[in-house]
């Protein structure tokens, strides 16, 4: 278990872990106070954010959201795919650059300028923009000070990318793995909209082992599918989520299960650190669904309690309130016409067995102990800037009905969440 | 469009409405601080509420919820189904009586004597019990306080059920319906785990016209599935919803499509009263999805709405942020691969226009207007204690794909909602 005492103690775990693989620059550059004068009065103190080979990829791979109201940055990532040679990412938080009259137009400008100061025209780069919604992006701004951001690029550390590209985000998340000679770095943005097919999450992986193209997008894809699909803040899906893979193929290859392994740990890492780090998580939970009848109806299982609003209340309120886990599950259940044998069905929450043969085994004692274990697992991250531990509260649920299992994150829901979120604009 | 300026004022628009069918008799008594020692160390103030008829009747319909951990009084209810006579309904608040190893033995010992006291002992009762999940009842205390039920039973208004039915409801919800020489009356109670499938609700029927069987059941359905199958406070389904509905056929029969068009009416202001009354409710939101190419998907396309959080807590904060209602509507289609041409979708908040040809239609005059309307539908009905108005917020989605349309109704996330959710029990 990992406990931290201090940001200052958590940044110094960062830029350990924050080293760029070889062949990758960063770079990343605060804009100021932007006037947004489309909606409302308000400025935007919006950071720009640069990671760049310095030499194109061939070799790159992405998941996008299935939103069909994409947005800009969707919309031309998935033109880039079919293009053969990859420059970098850029990014900017505070607009989303979604269903704006203007949004393709202003990407390419600014996409533009950059091809042009790289001096590497046939090279593209992904431009992926976080914020809000029905903004219009700032296009004079940005290409200004695309020359300083380009001139800033530095090898070494991606903290100041991992940084610049938060909006609610209260720290920056970054997670690597050595490999072989080389190495894959990870980082992630997100803190809320955060749920299945990847929502208002960024996430960028980098690495310098060589790798093909098909190879890195299949086992991409497939590690998305176990980590990212997996958590859930709000059950709000964005309409700009992606997560990126980028090798320079500077390193010698490994065998895939090895690549495998070790890209999946950072994705879980950082899913982890998305959830940990959701607006107003108060307690990370983990459900466990096993001997399930299969994968779907594990995670359904698993994301029907992540989601209830009423557990995550009870959870917020350190409240062991067992009925309502039944409650969503037995409606998951009772709703996708999915057999299961309520009297199989058994639950254990920090350990205890609180339920079994279809009715629940609690008393007094029971409860003290289940509260006090939720409130030790209880955050306070939003104030503090940092993730004081890797507590979480530990529910797993076992259909005894077969063999299959997943694991789901998922945050409570607090006042800070409503408070975050109702006045997240003005 | 009603305001209520005191409670008095709602209370005096209720009892007008209360007015029992012929042949229905009810009463309501409050049966003190019962000690629940079973799990958290606190009291219950529990209500104990009868409707009967002075004959039983063979006329009686049901809609349950499909949760695969049902309460003891689904699992009894959907034996009663078998029988030919029903001589009323029996509730109590504060302990649902769910996965209780006891739970059936307990019920069938308090609808016997019930069944001994009233002499019928061929006519059964339907028995519902609301409140937390995972307590067992006070049969003793619950049994002794029988006879005095009884004996206060009186022809004439049902307020004091309606009243003693609730649990964490503000106020009594009662519609009524004329028709033909007789009537329609129902009440509702619930507040929170309100989704499809009739959540933690509970809903009765009860009318003097002379009908089928078999002909109440099919209307009773149909009412349902677009009533309370079409409203949600926060997604979640109880374990024991289930609405009911007797006749004592006192009155003539009137043409079937008439009866509908009254029991839906009472069944649609009963589920707008649930909503209104939600946990913490701070808006009532009304989605209208049309021109859709199917019902299923015009109403999964609202729920997903309804059910944002980032949308609730926007409407909660008065903040008119039409960007999460694409990313709700969208993420639907997206995920539920439903094709819809994104130019042809327009959307009205209020009337106004703001978004179509796949583009916002927003300006901080309309954005102004838009919050001034917000802040003219908040309610603060969970500290008056009645509805203050019946105002919604009115979303109108026109998908341009198709001719089907939904209506659906929801409610924003408060701060009280997770307040309420958070301490319900300790």
């Amino acid at each position: 278990m990992t406990i931290y005492k201090s940001e200052k103690e958590y940044k110094r775990d960062l830029e350990k872990r924050a080293l760029l693989p070889e062949g990758f620059k960063a770079s990343s550059i605060p804009l100021g106070f932007i006037p947004q004068e489309k909606t409302v009065d308000t400025t935007l103190k919006m950071d720009l954010s640069l990671v760049m080979l310095d030499l194109p990829t061939e070799v790159f791979a992405d998941v996008f959201i299935r939103n069909i109201f994409p947005g800009t940055p969707i919309l031309i990532g998935k033109k880039l795919l079919k293009k053969t040679s990859i420059s970098g990412v850029l990014v900017n938080n505070k607009v989303a650059n979604v269903c704006v009259p203007t949004g393709e137009d202003d990407a390419y400008k600014i996409i533009n300028k950059l091809k042009e100061l790289n001096g590497q025209l046939s090279a593209d780069f992904f431009y992926t923009s976080t914020g809000v919604i029905g903004w219009r992006l700032p296009v004079k701004d940005i290409t200004a000070a695309l020359p300083q951001m380009i001139s800033g690029l530095e090898f070494g550390s991606i903290y100041n990318v991992a940084a610049g590209i938060m909006t609610t985000d209260s720290f920056p998340k970054i997670r690597s793995c050595t490999l072989g000679n080389g190495r894959i770095l990870g980082i992630a943005k997100g803190a809320g909209m955060i749920e299945p097919n990847m929502a208002t999450m960024l996430v960028f992986l980098f690495t310098d082992i060589t790798i093909e193209k098909h190879v890195l997008q299949k086992l991409l894809a497939r590690a998305v599918e176990k980590t990212f699909n997996r958590i859930s803040i709000d059950s709000d899906q964005s309409t700009s989520d992606m997560a990126l893979a980028l090798s320079s193929c500077r390193k010698p290859s490994v065998n895939e299960s090895d690549f495998y392994s070790a890209l999946y740990s950072v994705c879980r890492d950082l899913s982890e650190d998305i959830v940990r780090n959701g607006e107003g998580t108060g307690h990370v939970i983990k459900v466990t669904v096993k001997n399930a009848p299969d994968v779907k109806s594990a995670v359904g299982a698993g994301k029907a309690v992540i989601n209830s609003p009423l557990v995550k209340t009870a959870i917020f309120g350190n409240d062991p309130n067992v009925g309502r886990i039944i409650m969503a599950v037995g409606d998951y259940f009772g709703n996708n016409d999915v057999f299961i044998n309520r009297k199989q069905v058994s639950i254990s929450f920090f350990g205890e067995n609180v339920f079994s043969n279809g009715c629940f085994y609690l008393d007094l004692e029971k409860e003290e102990k289940l509260k006090n274990n939720l409130k030790e697992t209880e955050l306070d991250s939003v104030k503090k800037g940092y993730p004081e531990h890797d507590r979480t509260v530990n529910i797993i649920i076992d259909l005894g009905m077969g063999e299959d299992q997943a694991d789901v994150l998922g945050s409570d829901l607090s006042y800070e969440y409503i408070k975050e979120n109702a006045d997240y604009r003005t």
